[in-house]
């Protein structure tokens, strides 16, 4: 076992897809010996290739390896199928996505796993190149389901519990939300009551409201669910807690007690069975609740290592990180899909003549379907690293042998945030992908438009992403020294209140290399910078600072008020500002991290010129704000846009290389216009 | 025939819901004089009654009148229906739609209609509150085929095909768009082909790309196609024309050599039976071409009263202006509709404590709610004015004894102009709404996700929205006196050579209005005009002129390039940004005339408001412009975005009234959360 853990942690650069010595990465722990590295048939540009594997990062051989090993067919779902059908086609998706090795590899090695949890957001990844709803249904069984047993329960959960979700034998799902909170966790209204008269707990829902709603698996396929409700010990309430419950038998009817419901058909998902949950006083065994952090002793009293009820219930939250950092990740597939396809239309599509040309236009040559995908492009490559980052910090804290708290909150606020960014740009980019294709971008056969409907629900889910960037604002405006998650209106004014001057942007470990870049521009003067990384990190830096002080400003003002909702509400979009800012240079650090670890020139070349128009794409959209607080001149700010307008050119010709780089296969896009004979959408010619 | 006529477009006010004297409005012009008003069932807040008084226009009659008949059922279609199903209630709501009077309002009362074309929008309009498959299959069959028949053909052709239009006994499709070529209509390939042999026009599709597709009603109902194609006549081409082609015989089965293919399914409309049609050498007598602007004479001879192949397609494709502007409307109901849906749930939805507070916050009362929310629906008010007085000058238009080319061509470009601006803001504002409503929104039974994809294809439809705005600039660049609507690169860069400075606001008529304001405000120092309309104007008026006149002088610059596409092209994103800001003051300018004719001072209080904020909010989005143009300091930019945020909380507390304002019937929405049990949604509570 411990081999395997190596040989899947160790390599930290990817090997190139066409080197021989290409390192052999373990599907699963199960099948890692015998596994072999299997190659690529994709036929990619120097340039694709060169960007593959500068983004690759630690994990760059499984995604590698997946690429050239997962079956295109299981990665496109017949957008004709019916709910039912769909829902039957996807969890036998999964059911042959586990037999490749996809599901297991985050979980204990007592039960089969790697105990890499980095390695099973690459597994979420690779899946959400094919159809979400797979990603999805995979993601709450394994990921949500199978991750509150592993990180909220002890060994003998794990024991237990595990091998039936490994195997798949029992699907399980997770019972947070309900129709009356769904943000608000904290006051869930379920119960989970100690009866000490049988040792068993009690779970119930006390009001309408109080009925699980949107849960994934509850309408059809779901045997057990980890519900999470108030923990009732002696009459006391001591926080939300969770509790496996088993929601129907071996025949698939539910159990006693137990009301199921379907959520029908929704925006997207459409293979995913989400429905509602009600418990009727059901009765489970005392050993079903996940007491890791929390639970009772056989004397019948509730017994914690962690003393108060928020704090407990905060750690309980953030063991859940690995969900949100799957979503980003997820979003950023999609992101990547839909330029994908979006781009290589693009490459092929042509439409009016122009003097002096023989062929009609090509879509991708207009200055207009520039603009709306090279910045985007642009933008993915930003995201890619970041959530790397993301993805690898996970597993460093996971393998550190000490806990450390403020870095784990860190890691919380950052996944928090590039979640709530990274779904944003999804959502706005496939749109805007689906009508760079104009008609044929509206056919589901092309495959944008089940792409839109299926990544929308990121936006929403595992976290409001409003929610979530205040609770990113929080966590700097404390400086992740306080307890981080709740949105807790007063506590946010107070931590305002309490933020000392200048602390914010020192509050995250500072690299050493931004520190360089930023000092060697200000020695330069504003004509010289507009191509200057050094210019563009300070400006980031800058703004993010600025808003965050004079946000902690303006809640001081008021930390005496005595309606502290209003004090915060005030301040509420300066909140998300501060929140957004802060992601962005976040964003900006790791692409910079990421080119000076690239060494082929070529390839580093164009990621230069890749990251100043990402820059420059997020200074020209708060361009109203860098003028009003005197952060760039009139002069400037034309320059800003005559300079992404020139950037655009210069990536024009490299479009093939930046769609391949950004690792959808061909083969993997589904996309009926990409794969048709040509002489269909080019006016004029005879068929092939 | 002409009392029903003047009974219809008299009214220049509407009659309030709850006059008793509210006059008879005619539902057709058979159904006309035995129809009667029947009183709404909607309980209106004063506000909402005002707001919808004051934006009803010359056809708010009508539209109250369809408020109060039209059954809530027909509007609302069951998401879990499949293709077919849904295919088959959508053609029997459109019958059901067409027994109350939908349908046939705009054809000539030579044939039973009203010969109100300006009514037919509103019809379309008042089936866009329901599911947009109706919607646009009635579209398709009345508007577009019928629309075809009537402006491009003849008395005879009236006389002939439109009666089985009317009574829909034989459904017709629009066969436009080919594989190869969508936005460049003129270079259809489909061939028209005269054969004097027999005096027959012979069909034919002569390449893979010159097949017909996204045709609605073609893959299953359609028994009628107006194809568009090249007519040829003794050889030679006189470029694109339309002729009618029976594609399905009364059994439903294909024409001999007509190929009828499905598109499946799509991003919406699941209602709308998309597909593709093939002509081999299809075969229909010369009577069926349609031939008001151009035809074949009893000799064989090509006849038209226009010169040039190019003006009679722009003076063929200008008649079907009505199609945009259906689709203007329609999206703008769609916005409405989802502001509606999101605003009453904010209403009621409540999550997180707050301190000092006894119920959780209503959604509606947090900043980032009321930022999302309100300034959208500020806007969807500023556009039902715009629209409102667009399909006004329609209808003005078409019943002027003399026609004026110039007027004609500016209502062209207002109409691509609306169509654009409208159906972006659609797409956004629906998913910021869906967002709003957080996992409740993305359930379809909640009536957002199901809107969201079928709206979506408006962006592209009747005109993609780039290609849209860039005939907008180039009607501004000519001031309307060049023939219209063609994306030619050449003629673009030229008609900005020969621009004069300083014409270009001046083109459209002036509103005296709008030019007292203007003037007023530039007497008032900067300080005490952030709330005057006037500077607000000035500053819409200033942005236009000032981006079209350089836009001019950097077409100007490059007039000579031999390269006219590269001249072009670089200066592409300046293009779109003028027609843009164009169609912004156009539609700030129909908000401050809507609300001179309001005399109701509470609501004109709301509406100046609601038309600040709207002002506010597109200053704000383009600050960075204004700054750098020195249109605004620092100082005042900041200024914008604090008055933003009063503006919403002095809006909030009429929220339920800016919402009945907008014009949709509770009962319309088809929103599950709205009609539930209060109990599920609201913690703590116990069932009613």
């Amino acid at each position: 076992m411990t081999e395997t853990t190596q040989a899947t942690s160790s390599p930290q650069a990817p090997a190139p897809p066409s080197d021989p010595a290409a390192p052999e990465v373990p599907m699963t722990a199960a099948a890692g010996e015998g596994a072999t590295t299997v190659r690529t048939t994709e036929e990619l540009t120097p340039l694709g290739e060169g960007l593959r594997r500068a983004t690759a990062g630690r994990y760059g051989p499984v995604r590698e390896l997946m690429r050239s090993t997962l079956p295109a067919d299981l990665m496109v779902r017949d957008p004709a199928l019916s709910m039912e059908e769909a829902r039957d086609w996807t969890v036998q998706t999964v059911r042959s996505l586990l037999e490749l090795g996809l599901g297991g590899t985050g979980f204990p090695t007592s039960v089969g796993g790697l105990d890499d949890v980095g390695r099973s957001c690459v597994d979420f990844e690779m899946t959400a190149h094919g159809d979400l709803s797979v990603t999805v249904k995979s993601g709450v069984h394994f990921g949500l389901y199978g991750g509150a047993v592993t990180s909220l329960g002890t060994d003998r959960h794990h024991e237990e519990f595990l091998p039936p979700v490994i195997s798949m034998e029992q699907i399980g799902s997770y019972a947070m939300t309900e129709f009356g909170h769904g943000s608000d966790v904290a006051s869930l209204e379920t119960t989970i009551t100690h009866d000490p008269r049988t040792d068993e707990l009690v779970v119930h829902s006390p009001t309408p409201s109080a009925t699980k709603t949107y849960i994934g698996a509850a309408a059809r396929d779901a045997r057990m669910a980890a519900v999470y409700g108030q923990l009732v010990v002696d009459g006391v309430s001591h926080g939300v807690h969770v509790v496996l419950v088993p929601v129907r038998d071996e025949q698939g009817r539910p159990m006693p007690g137990v009301t199921l419901g379907d959520n029908g058909h929704k925006g997207g998902l459409l293979g995913v069975d989400n429905g509602t949950m009600t418990f009727d006083h059901v009765r489970v065994p005392r050993r079903m609740l996940l007491d890791r952090y929390g639970g009772i002793d056989d004397e019948g009293r509730y017994v914690s290592d962690i003393e108060g009820d928020s704090k407990r219930f905060f750690t309980m939250l953030g063991t859940l990180v690995r969900g949100r950092i799957c979503v980003g990740v997820g979003a950023g597939v999609a992101s990547r899909k839909a330029l994908s396809i979006a781009t290589r239309y693009a490459l092929r599509r042509r439409q009016f003549d122009a003097p002096g040309r023989d062929d009609e236009v090509l879509l991708m040559d207009y200055r207009a379907h520039q603009r709306k995908l090279l910045p985007a492009i642009a933008t993915t490559y930003a995201h890619t690293f970041a959530l790397n980052e993301c993805v690898d910090r996970l597993q460093e804290l996971h393998e550190a042998s000490e806990k450390d708290q403020v870095a784990q909150r860190e890691l919380e606020t950052r996944a928090a945030g590039l979640k709530a960014v990274v779904t944003r740009f999804a959502n706005d980019t496939i749109q805007v992908c689906r009508e760079a294709c104009g008609g044929a971008g509206y056919m589901a056969e092309n495959g944008l438009t089940v792409l839109r409907g299926d990544a929308d629900v990121f936006a929403t889910f595992e976290g409001d992403n409003t929610v979530l960037l205040q609770l990113v604002a929080k966590g700097l405006l404390t400086g992740y020294q306080e307890m981080w998650g709740d949105l807790d209106t007063r506590g946010m004014v107070a931590a305002g209140a309490r933020m000392i001057g200048g602390q914010v942007v020192e509050a995250t470990a500072v690299r050493p290399l931004v520190n360089r870049l930023v000092a060697a521009a200000a020695r330069r003067s504003e004509d010289e910078t507009l191509l200057d990384r050094g210019w563009h990190l300070a400006m980031f830096v800058d703004r993010e600072k600025h808003v965050l002080q004079t946000l902690a400003n303006r809640l001081r003002s008021r930390a005496k008020d005595e309606d502290s909702f209003a004090a915060f509400n005030d301040a509420q979009d300066h909140v998300l500002m501060a929140a957004r800012t802060h992601m962005d240079r976040i964003v900006l650090e790791a692409f910079v991290e990421g080119i000076e670890a690239c060494e082929d020139g070529e390839v580093r070349d164009v990621l230069e010129r890749l990251c100043t128009l990402y820059a420059l794409t997020s200074i020209e959209a708060d361009s109203g704000w860098f003028q009003a607080h005197n952060r760039m001149s009139a002069a400037r700010a034309k320059a800003v846009t005559a300079q992404i307008n020139t950037l655009c050119g210069e990536l024009r010709p490299h479009a093939l290389g930046l769609v391949e780089g950004m690792g959808v296969p061909e083969a993997w896009l589904g996309s009926a216009m990409l794969s048709q004979d040509p002489a269909r959408w080019t006016p004029g010619t005879t068929p092939a």
